[in-house]
């Protein structure tokens, strides 16, 4: 779908305030113990927006807010977003509780709700704190943008902010893609308890947005998993302000390429982060399939194998147990011809032919003690390709997730 | 799809050696370090039977072998088990030496190749060492029956062995049904790595036998998940020998539905044994679910929901967390109105009404500290009901699994 073209895109230290317009900043209002829990993004004018969202049956209440804001046109100046609590399945209060904290938000900004976009993570059921998210509004007004700030604020069980920034030239302008994420757990397809903000000067149209991001999303975050789950509040946000002062992107744009190619860039480098980052996660773990019957069966297949329990359990013990793949590629419904299989771990061969394959084990062994392990699959039936991200499945999973709640 | 009618149907102590004229051994051969590995069931004449085979891409060679068993009819004499080596993605050797197994049983036995099934569980791609089979065989052959010997030679990482027993009454005489299982992990649909077999003495039309074994398999079987994994070797063997003496059983016969509902028990108590004793698993989690669209959407919502790791892991934590509940049936397909879902955790409700509701932490705690928890859910949609069992998600989970095969 998307022509690769990355010699003029570069990869710089940067933040979702690095583009030209953009402010954002974090305060620590009470929800969370002591980090940071209430964040804010503001364009300087009203930026071109674009969104995704859970597919949950069970969309949370700021979800539904949001998605009012995008209703009668996509421009939004701001994006609201709490931790610790998601105002998920909490009914008609949970309703009024995310229209008064979008309403709240524009009325400081003086602008209309409807220009402001909302987002909650964190425990399903409970209500908001209203009394200290409208005290936080009012001291997030007062207080300065700070590195980092907004990314500590959206966090939940991470143990780290996730950042990326690529600058691009655009019209001959300098033209700068940048996000941050959040998500460590029940995280899987449809973005699962993540959230993602792109930020970017770009002028761009609007259907060309929304229908980048959708389809970076399908190839970045919707192709993580860390342990099978979908979220109720999962929401990708993408701004584009237009201060970089070039032609508006769409399809025919001669840089709508360097442009797509850097915004999936962001997003990519936003997924693996969320991956590495998983619930007690030692190892990124990609997973690479190729010769699939097309490319969604790729990304299917990459995904049983990333998913995989048991695969997930060999790579934190440092098993090049391959057998554990042909089990995650052996249920899947994808086409499949068993001795056309051919699995690869660190660029050893351990099964071809329908046969194992000798291998060292002690290099193997050597290659799984890293912190990125990517194990590739051909399947000699077509030309499809995908690429999936998770990680390890260790002891710290389960502990975090046997007491998180509580 | 089943009529119950339990009356007449008594649960005994008992193996797959109590209905008349089977016998059953098991040895050890030095496959497994210590334990029993070689297992033989052998029923004293020619037993109608019938089966159901892993649905994985990778069929293992004893899978293809027994397949090739009832080829031409449905009459089986035997099963030989290991355990161990699963012979799978072993190529045309592994195909080689599953042949010569089932030929060499058969020649102890005297019968034609095609009368014996042959089964094998343990790790993928390595080849068994035919020396030991070879011998193996013949030691079995000099071997008396004796209690659990079968029932301990197809475990690999279970704790325990899994055996029911039913008597019944048909056409006025006594039949047995009774039954062994082995799984602990890469158990989810299609039978994962879980093997199952079932004797009676009861006379069974052919294709009755095989209509009642996949639907019931559905129902049982089927709808356990430890870690949503399939294996290459899933089996389950069902045999009737006829020595009861009753009128061979199809849907026309008045006692089909007594058999059947027998049938029926001795399948779903071998496929919870199978739950409880998930790898590393404390409890055994049943999740019923009701007002589904239909049976189907029912039986997938229940089987979401229990192999949902978050509400694994929220179990094994004692913790009431619905929340992640209401995650695992938000991202299934089935047709779900968020607001007429209802959650109940051992009789308390907890979600009702798209809202939490009130509810004693302290009951639900203690209920969750028993090792039997049942999970309901009310969709108010429609009539379709089915149940799911699996178990906890624990740090022996990881353990087990981040050295089994090292």
């Amino acid at each position: 779908m998307i022509q690769l073209s990355q010699d003029s895109i570069i990869k710089v230290q940067g933040s979702v305030s690095s583009p030209k317009g953009f402010i954002a900043k974090g305060v620590h209002i009470g929800l969370r113990y002591a980090k940071k829990d209430l964040g804010l993004i503001v364009s300087e004018v009203p930026a071109v927006s674009a969104a995704v969202y859970t597919q949950s049956h069970f969309q949370a209440a700021p979800v539904k807010v949001t998605k009012n804001s995008f209703e009668n046109d996509s421009f939004i100046k701001a994006v609201l977003v709490n931790s610790a609590i998601a105002n998920a399945c909490t009914g008609k209060q949970g309703m009024a509780d995310a229209y008064e904290m979008r309403r709240l938000c524009a009325d400081q900004l003086n602008v209309d709700p409807e220009m402001v976009a909302i987002s909650s993570t964190g425990v399903i059921g409970e209500l908001l704190d209203m009394d200290k998210i409208r005290k936080g509004i009012n001291v997030l007004s007062e207080t300065d943008p700070g590195d980092g700030h907004f990314e500590e604020a959206i966090l939940t069980t991470d143990t780290k902010i996730k950042q990326t920034c690529y600058e691009m030239t655009i019209d001959g302008k300098k033209v700068t893609i940048a996000g941050c994420s959040k998500g460590s757990g029940m995280i899987h397809p449809n973005m699962a308890t993540m959230l993602g903000f792109v930020t970017t000067d770009a002028a761009v149209n609007e259907q060309a947005l929304q229908k980048a991001l959708s389809e970076i999303t399908d190839v970045s975050f919707n192709q993580i998993t860390v342990d099978g789950e979908t979220s109720t509040n999962d929401m990708v946000l993408a701004m584009a302000n237009g201060c970089a002062g070039n032609q508006p992107l769409d399809e025919n744009h001669q840089d709508w390429n360097t442009f797509l190619t850097g915004f999936r860039m962001v997003c990519e480098d936003l997924a693996k982060e969320i991956a590495r980052d998983g619930e007690g996660a030692t190892k990124l773990i990609e997973v690479r399939v190729s010769g699939a019957e097309n490319k969604k069966e790729a990304n299917v297949i990459s995904k049983k194998i990333v998913g995989s329990d048991l695969v997930k359990t060999a790579v934190y013990g440092t098993d090049a147990n391959w057998g554990r793949i042909v089990g995650a590629i052996g249920h899947s419904d994808a086409a499949v011809s068993p001795d056309s299989v051919e699995i690869y771990i660190g660029g050893q061969c351990l099964f071809k032919n329908g046969e194992p394959q000798s291998f060292s084990e002690e290099l193997a062994k050597d290659y799984l003690l890293g912190d990125e392990i990517t194990i590739s699959v051909e399947l000699n039936i077509g030309d499809g390709a995908g690429t999936a991200w998770g990680c390890d499945l260790t002891y710290d999973y389960v502990k975090i997730n046997a007491s998180y709640r509580t």
